[in-house]
């Protein structure tokens, strides 16, 4: 290995400030160990090298870790995710924090997704989404089933309705096309001397409303199957896929490299491709 | 024909307040005389009876008009169709204005869809879209050709930026889902006294707006014709079929027949069915 690689990921590696403890971590991993509670042995034991499972740049401004544990073999799940990034910038620090539970072909039921972009003490930006695998304008019977059955627009409105939220309209119009319409899609912006209004709704409403969403996921996702032919199948596969490598391009191929030395980002969404089951561009 | 239709719609009809001249729909009908003036020939002359081009109830507070325009033979366009409804409330009036433009399946291109719906002088929503026809997150080529390249983003954020503007979340999920990423859904509330901040945000912002989304669909998609097979055609006639259906079903059979007589707005939602091509359900 080059020196690089030395210096940024081995056991002498420049010490990066330990990642602090964050409402919005507290919240990710109090939903990560629900869902890992629930899906028991349907979730394999983590498959990331050590490397990748914690890395830190070389300047020692910015460390983050990656968790991807694959579905057992015959079991719905295809992959869960969790990641996290902390790195220094001139005014103060940006943390990122996200959980994806992805399902298979076995089911065309839509996968989990949370994503909390934190760029200061004062305002969070959340992306909570059960995240559509069909066309629901094409399948209105499908939007029923898991969107309007399940009350999800409920748990939008109880973010939505906060006097410090926003809506927030990622740059990207494929985000915003691949999101279901009760996606959470805020950004949270309490003010100035505001970082303490700002841990309560963390720690308040956005851990309430995610853990609901979760537990709407558990229950009605989780453990579908479907019956599907082969040019439904076909179709579901096409579309995963895509979702899948539009959703690396502009989240992590954008971020990371930022963040990170080179060796050390692409290491890790090496990683991130092999667990989306997507190919280099 | 009944007592209860001469009564609502002969000459002897009780006379409704005449449709006041609302900035809303000098806006409508200004688009709506760019686009007559642009597509020419490949509009018929107008097709609907008279007792449906006008039509008041029988209390005499509520009238409103249709006009649905065909599309010649061998042109793109399947329709145009434009509404106004007028309905005296207790507290004033509600006012909705619509425009649509649908193409054929010579084309996958997108629709030009206007919706304008006031219930007090001083707030009105605004729903403005070029309306998808394929699944965004299946085809990404698709949303960069009509939203990336044609920066829909752009005017959809010289309205949201307005300070009276708040997102406008439809309650219909489908509504929502159908829509693109790019759509104005907005509800403009200029507050108490504001009659006049909104008269001037409808004649500024607002025609200026949904005249350059007008201007981008004729450029972009009003002569577009494209190459499909028989499955993808099929994919898109079911897709539309759908959107429109459900579109009447939000929409029209929701608001005529609470402002109108039965007789007169299931005539009136009848040639509307029969624009949009879709049977009774």
């Amino acid at each position: 290995p080059s020196s690089a690689v030395r210096a940024s990921a081995g056991p002498d590696a420049a010490v990066a400030p330990a990642p602090p403890e964050m409402p919005q971590r507290e919240v990710a991993r109090a939903l990560a160990e629900k869902a890992v509670a629930r899906l028991g042995p349907r979730l394999l034991p983590s498959a990331v090298p050590d490397d990748v499972a914690e890395f830190r740049n070389g300047a020692g401004n910015a460390v983050g870790s990656l968790d991807v544990r694959r579905g057992a073999p015959s079991s719905s799940i295809d992959f869960m995710l969790e990641s996290t990034l902390h790195c220094k910038v001139p005014n103060g620090a940006i943390d990122i924090t996200s959980i994806l539970i992805f399902l298979n072909t076995m089911t065309d039921a839509p996968h989990f997704l949370l994503e909390l972009i934190q760029g200061s003490s004062t305002s969070i930006v959340v992306i909570l989404d059960l995240l559509p695998r069909k066309d629901l304008a094409l399948h209105p019977d499908y939007l029923q089933k898991y969107y309007e059955n399940t009350r999800m627009d409920e748990q939008r409105s109880k973010i939505e309705e906060l006097p410090q939220a926003r809506p927030y309209r990622s740059p990207s119009l494929f985000v915003r096309s691949a999101c279901s319409p009760t996606a959470v899609m805020v950004s949270i912006d309490c003010g100035q001397g505001g970082e303490g209004t700002l841990e309560e709704i963390v720690h308040g409403q956005l851990a309430a409303v995610s853990k609901e969403v979760l537990q709407i996921w558990l229950e009605c996702c989780a453990d579908s199957t479907a019956e599907m032919d082969d040019a439904e199948r076909d179709c579901l596969l096409k579309r995963d896929q895509i979702v899948r490598s539009k959703s690396i391009e502009v989240d992590l191929t954008a971020s990371l490299p930022r963040m990170f030395d080179p060796d050390v980002s692409s290491r890790v969404i090496s990683e991130i491709r092999k667990a989306f089951g997507v190919q280099e561009p």
